[in-house]
């Protein structure tokens, strides 16, 4: 069983593990040498070539990504020679595309904030004044932790981004009052059978994940909402592999999808730790078709705190001696990337019977690789 | 930080995978091409060949092993020109010989069986006659999951060990009436830090491991007593990385030493799933001298079943389809080797809060792998 993974960041290096304990060979294509994935990568180019990606194609059973860019025309020439893609390019489509994701909910009727389309200054007036004034403004594609991300108070605000944007345009969204954002993630193989983990709450700061808690607190009935919802969206965009729907809780108390990734996903790591099958081993099992494990909990809370940044002028490792002394349970996870103010370098996950004290030992760990 | 691996065999392969979670690098020096721990391979040749080692160690901040047979003269090579070397030579020239096991654990005032060295069949016949006529005769060098290991019923059982035993000779020990086996596993790092591991019960198989229960079941005071003596043993004979404990319980109830193995062992595999820190990333913590982790279960039972032969004409792989299906909750673990009689070629592990239907699921897990 041969998997083969596009891109070799941070969650092509987590697949490796649940691939070395389940046999399974994993390859990565990597974008450069050192990628955090090296040690699995065979190849290393440039993933929006499609000679090089089918190349790396060529020896592996299917294909999977550690990220959501590989460009459309590169994944109809994979399937075009007959590889396995999972997610496929139709249901990965949705990921790309910001204004597709819209439709598509819209169209199956998952909850969603009021949106639409503009391609001028007009249109983005006219919407701001049906929305009290304030938006988020986003730009369709290649948008990530926050960045193609804009509030916007004005109907000049996104004057910029409008005169790149042509025909496409841009989207525009109410500024959702929400309570918090919660994630729900699932997996789903091609046969069809999905598995959800339970529902999560996370903490953004500057549209950056910086902490998740699971499972999300006093949720409620939302839970079962969440999973449902998240079960009919893979199903419907025919996802493969982990699906993530990021959701806002609305300060009345419902859920809206803002949202949607097709691969492990950052609110996710804490299942490593905290789940019977991890978001890596699960993403496995599904694109090769195999059976899905138990997503279980394996604790009553698991807490994720990433490492956003890393020791100024150090590794994660100069700090394993003071880190590990203080916190003996919590669990480590270093991406051997170079410290970079804001960059996501690791994360911690700890484990316990009671929230606030395993929250706090989770920063507590974190709080060794910042500075 | 680096470190070096001298063997690529299951025990290698399974170290891989914290050491990614750590940012750790790993190095292994494989025996041959297409080793278990082939993916973390920076070498391949012989481990008892000093300039092999040597030229392997240059680029690793510490040297340690998948197994325990690298010769003595080897490891002094090592030393002599300043690497680190955990465990020691001094304390693994301990596993290494099983005389001086036996020397050292009575020395130290350990429980063991009553024990000889016989060079001769009349020594043997004068063990056996003071010994209700039984008696097992070892080599002291060489012997692992039941190799170089025999009952013996008359004074000429072992004469062809005798002939070629030379002046080091044989060890003989009582045939002890035996309860159960036992386990006990601890980590140790230079800086003196011990943690342990509950005590486990294994089940042997024609000499292999066979089954694990941990923690051991009704144990009683046994629990702290194999702890506290792990724990000595360790501290006494220096020794860096995971230490297991081979015990036996006798059938009125006291702990006897039955073997020493200072590496990762096959009675801590339920770990990886069943403890908060892993026997494999505890063992690297440890020879890195970092702070230990946590070893404390994460479930109420862990129940590990060795794949011994694996599906014949097939591998494992092949029989993900219906063990998952049947088993979500269990965890596979492929050692990626070819079917062979006899042979360790993977271990699955359940949990659960009620051991004897964790015990079932382990066992029918591994049943789908076993023709």
């Amino acid at each position: 069983m041969r998997v083969g993974v596009i891109g070799g960041g941070q969650l092509a290096r987590m697949m490796i593990p649940p691939a070395i304990e389940l046999g399974v060979e994993l390859r990565v294509l990597a974008e450069v040498d050192g990628s955090s994935a090296a040690i699995a990568a065979t190849a290393v180019g440039d993933y929006t070539d499609a000679a090089t990606v089918l190349a790396f194609a060529r020896d592996v059973d299917v294909v999977t990504f550690d990220h959501e860019h590989v460009p459309q025309s590169v994944l109809a020439a994979l399937v075009a020679v007959g590889h396995a893609v999972r997610p496929g390019p139709d249901a990965l489509a949705v990921a790309q595309d910001k204004i597709l994701m819209r439709e598509r909910l819209t169209a199956m009727g998952a909850p969603v904030p009021d949106w639409a389309v503009v391609r001028d200054t007009d249109a983005l007036r006219a919407f701001l004044d049906s929305h009290s004034g304030r938006a988020v403004v986003k730009t369709p594609r290649g948008g990530y932790d926050g960045k193609g991300v804009r509030v916007v108070s004005g109907a000049q605000d996104a004057d910029d981004w409008l005169a790149g944007a042509g025909e496409r345009g841009l989207l525009v969204e109410e500024l959702v009052d929400f309570r918090r954002e919660l994630a729900q993630l699932v997996a789903r193989r091609p046969s069809g059978e999905v598995r959800a983990w339970p529902l999560v709450e996370t903490v953004q700061r500057d549209g950056v994940c910086a902490e998740v808690f699971a499972p999300a607190p006093n949720a409620g009935s939302l839970s079962g909402e969440a999973r449902a919802l998240a079960e009919r969206i893979a199903t419907e965009l025919g996802v493969t592999g982990v699906l993530a729907v990021e959701l806002f809780e609305t300060a009345d108390g419902r859920l809206l999808v803002n949202e949607l990734a097709m691969r492990p996903h950052n609110t996710g790591h804490w299942t490593i730790d905290g789940a019977v099958t991890s978001q890596f081993e699960q993403h496995l099992r599904a694109v090769l078709d195999l059976p899905l494990g138990d997503p279980s909990p394996t604790a009553r809370w698991s807490v994720m705190v990433n490492v956003l940044g890393g020791p100024a002028g150090a590794t994660m490792a100069d700090r394993y001696p003071s880190a590990m002394a203080a916190q003996p349970q919590a669990k480590l996870h270093s991406y051997d990337k170079q410290s970079r103010p804001g960059r996501k370098v690791g994360h911690v996950t700890a484990t316990g019977d009671e929230l606030e004290s395993t929250a706090a030992r989770a920063r507590a760990a974190a709080g060794f690789f910042q500075d």
